[in-house]
């Protein structure tokens, strides 16, 4: 099969890789319907993270159920799936709490030693999923295929910031702040949207993230950044600041953002993968009693309850995928990520 | 009257000093009744921060209402108060959103610059309150002398417990570790109790602190700290550590033994006053999705609350104070505790 192999900076190649085998019992291989390239993965690519050797990438996906081991109980060939960003049991006390990411059995897409060997990165034409069971999620029925990049964002981004939300405890009537207009951030926007917040500032300096954050549900954008960011937030909310901040970048700039724009007692939920050293300003934090909260996101908790809202038609978060290209155009699928000409790319098999 | 002056390191004294004058209309004139030493007046008593002036020190106090401003509505001469450890109006928007401690016109016991001028030390024979009606609560009538150390609690550590745990969500069936055995460390043990929390572990190495952890409550004493305290509170809990853990402390130390003793998804719920250049590890809690919240405790918003379960008996935190001592010993009452002779010193004017 086909498979993309990171080999350095700004270096993607789909290669000619070996099927994967099943060899758990309770694992599944999938045949890729649709995947994509997160923004995590620009880390690598743009050399940010070294890639010491070539190895596997890609972990978002939907797809169809070609083959499952003999333990398999609640999936089935033929089934589409949605596989969330790692693999979980769903049965260990960290996933029953909600943590599936810290799952005790689990592991990532595209690592080497992964229960029952090695694990495929989803942006392939086929993945092993270690524990079928737990990581899967059935559609009803086969998607209608506008409903497919919808579903794929159930896989991270949709699921990475809805978490941001929960963690901030958004909830009807909230005041929200998001930092960050890339996918996850315009996905936290439509996440407090769906929980009900009465408003939602938006910080956002292009024009077309702008307009999708208010297709998603922003009812203000604030283009400025650091102090007058900031100012400008505390403005739109009697000088106080909002409730909740979601922070969906990662950087020690986006983190400061966050905590100086949440009014005292608010809550930051983060999501934005932490780059660079940038620990929290404890004092900061105390002395205003805002909280921080967050962290990688367990989005196969939340797939159920978000994919009915998807299915139905009540949210579409597929609206961030503005580029879509076969697999093989994968390294301009990462291009025009890395140049920003895409908010997020879909890439089909 | 007299009142204490903290002079510099190891120099508290009592001194003559001008009586209170009322000045802003909102004000009252509060006769102490009782007042102790809060573990933050250690911190400049040991000279760890600096006194650079001789100046009024002491934040908690109940007492008698001696005189009133025309302007006071809610509050009369002759009630029973509780104040807490800050001034505050309670019709602001902080104030109603529950953070009273970031009320936008209040201000702190000893400070130059409050409202209608100089603020006293709540350690002295009278207290000028600026906002009468926001900070202070009447109890139901004049309280039983037995009662008073309890009612004390309200002003500072019982409240400041209780916010850990309301930080941390505790709640009913929680599992919850205090790291800290001071009077706030021993009343966050209490509150953890009081909301429901099904398992308690209090870390203590100091017998007479573990017996009254266990008397309010803690149902575990983890004696270790460091790496062996992580292991010991993770073994507690099947290896994957509490829902929730209480940081009363304020050092580097303590707060990593606190994020490294929950479980993924917990909450750490600090009060501790940060203290040294310690800065919250965000990769840690990132990968493992522990929060971080709490911050100066609003005790003011939780007095109605506790006061309830002080007057009925259903709570004794007043058992935080193991020493008792006229004013006069006011220099006593602060060696008491630097040298950990005493858990918490109340003292009498």
């Amino acid at each position: 099969m086909l498979a993309t192999i990171i080999h350095g900076e700004r270096d993607v190649r789909l290669e000619e890789v070996p099927d994967p085998v099943l060899s758990t019992g309770g694992d599944a291989i999938v045949r890729v319907v649709a995947a994509c390239v997160c923004g995590s993965d620009l880390w690598p690519y743009r050399g940010v993270t070294p890639t010491a050797s070539p190895r596997r990438i890609g972990h978002e996906f939907v797809g169809v159920v070609e083959e499952v081991g003999p333990d398999v109980r609640t999936i089935a060939v033929g089934d589409f799936v949605i596989a969330p960003f790692y693999d979980c049991d769903m049965t260990c006390v960290n996933c029953k709490n909600g943590v599936s990411t810290s799952c005790l059995h689990g592991g990532w897409w595209g690592a080497e030693d992964q229960l029952g060997g090695f694990a495929d990165g989803g942006q392939g034409q086929k993945v092993r999923v270690p524990h079928a069971d737990g990581s899967l999620v059935a559609t009803p029925e086969y998607p209608r295929p506008e409903l497919i990049p919808s579903l794929l964002t159930l896989s991270d981004v949709m699921g990475t910031g809805h978490h941001a939300a929960v963690s901030a405890g958004v909830t009807e009537g909230s005041t929200v702040v998001v930092v960050g207009d890339g996918a996850v951030g315009l996905c936290a926007v439509l996440a407090s949207a769906r929980l009900g917040a009465s408003r939602i500032v938006a910080m956002s300096r292009h024009e077309s993230r702008q307009a999708l954050a208010r297709e998603f549900g922003a009812t203000d954008i604030v283009a400025e950044r650091g102090d007058a960011g900031v100012a400008a937030v505390k403005e739109l909310f009697d000088g106080i600041g909002p409730d909740c901040v979601l922070e969906a970048v990662g950087t020690k700039e986006s983190m400061d953002q966050a905590i100086r724009s949440a009014r005292p007692g608010g809550m930051v939920g983060y999501v934005g993968v932490p780059n660079g050293g940038a620990e929290l300003p404890i004092r900061a934090l105390f002395s205003s009693n805002v909280g921080v909260n967050g962290g990688v996101a367990p989005v196969r908790n939340y797939v159920e309850e978000l994919l009915q809202d998807v299915w139905s038609g009540a949210i579409e978060p597929g609206k961030v995928f503005d580029l879509e290209l076969p697999l093989t155009d994968i390294a301009e699928a990462y291009a025009a990520m890395d140049e920003r000409r895409a908010i997020k790319t879909l890439v089909r098999p």
